[in-house]
């Protein structure tokens, strides 16, 4: 990461990304990444440990959002320090509307890609069940919050790249706040 | 599926489970558990697509919650026909508890029956989101509830099997909706 390869991790994405889309993900090599990025192999694995972690960033946003949480004041309820937790996720997507939306189409033509993204969605699970114990919420609860914020990641993630218009994620994430509370305590969805 | 062969998939998933625990999963082959099960390698093939997903046993789990959600009076609210679904599953678990224990034990020793359960999960909630619909639950509350039921099945699941005592699924699942509506309203989870 020296200074003469500056924001390597963002090239490497970008090229990663426009050469999966261009071709396809499995008739893409490493090797032709890092030359699209304009710097090699060899940075390319100092980075990512392979070809479908270049889609995902490491653990960027894992890292975010247990930052957030446990930043958030002591009292503050478990559901709204996700809530807050969620907020923060939006900002970042929002800033990247159209990579994500490119990436989310290479990501549904590879079940590959796929299971990556599930794992790490598995991982920010369990990452965030962490951040909420060290609040000292207690089990179950830490990790029925955490699985109930990545529920609702996946629903909200997938309204705000599926919509016509560009309206920003964090609204998004708040209405199904909204209406997960409605629906668990028994109404009827509408 | 011929009567020659009686419960050849049973038998096919406690033979794997048995080869998977003594030699691990990669060093097992599908010859190998069709010959310990008394059955042919082509007849493994007719029961499950690869070696993963005998320890999945098909759509079986996802038949029975869409069945038992479709068979819900249509006056109950989309959270009370989940924790009926639940219970549903509850009881096919119960019923088979040594196995779900050994098979968890391995599927946690490798990574890629981890994606396989990640995937099936992944499928569950999407059919149990169409059970809903059919239903008449609107969107965005099918999506909600149907990755809400998941979560819950997940940290249930994993109670169920790590409990020190033989406690069964259903009760289980029962507290952890409980629980989920004092968290979404707002409870610190104690």
């Amino acid at each position: 990461m020296g200074r003469w390869e500056p924001n390597a991790r963002g090239r490497l994405a970008e090229a990663a990304l426009e050469l999966y889309s261009e071709r396809g993900f499995e008739q893409t090599t490493v090797a032709e990444i890092a030359k699209r990025a304009g710097l090699t192999e060899r940075t390319y694995f100092r980075h990512y440990a392979d070809k479908r972690e270049v889609l995902f960033g490491g653990s960027e946003l894992q890292d975010l959002l247990v930052e957030v949480i446990a930043g958030v004041p002591e009292s503050t309820a478990p559901i709204d320090a996700l809530a807050v937790g969620l907020e923060a996720l939006a900002g970042v997507f929002d800033e990247r509307r159209p990579f994500a939306r490119k990436r989310q189409a290479v990501i549904a033509a590879n079940p590959e890609l796929q299971e990556r993204e599930l794992i790490k969605l598995a991982s920010l699970s369990a990452a965030l069940a962490g951040a909420l114990r060290l609040r000292g919420v207690p089990e179950p609860a830490a990790s029925l919050t955490a699985e109930v914020g990545v529920a609702v990641f996946k629903v909200g993630f997938e309204r705000w790249i599926t919509a016509s218009d560009d309206r920003p994620m964090a609204p998004v994430m708040r209405e199904l706040l909204d209406g997960l509370k409605a629906v668990t305590a028994g109404g009827d969805g509408a």
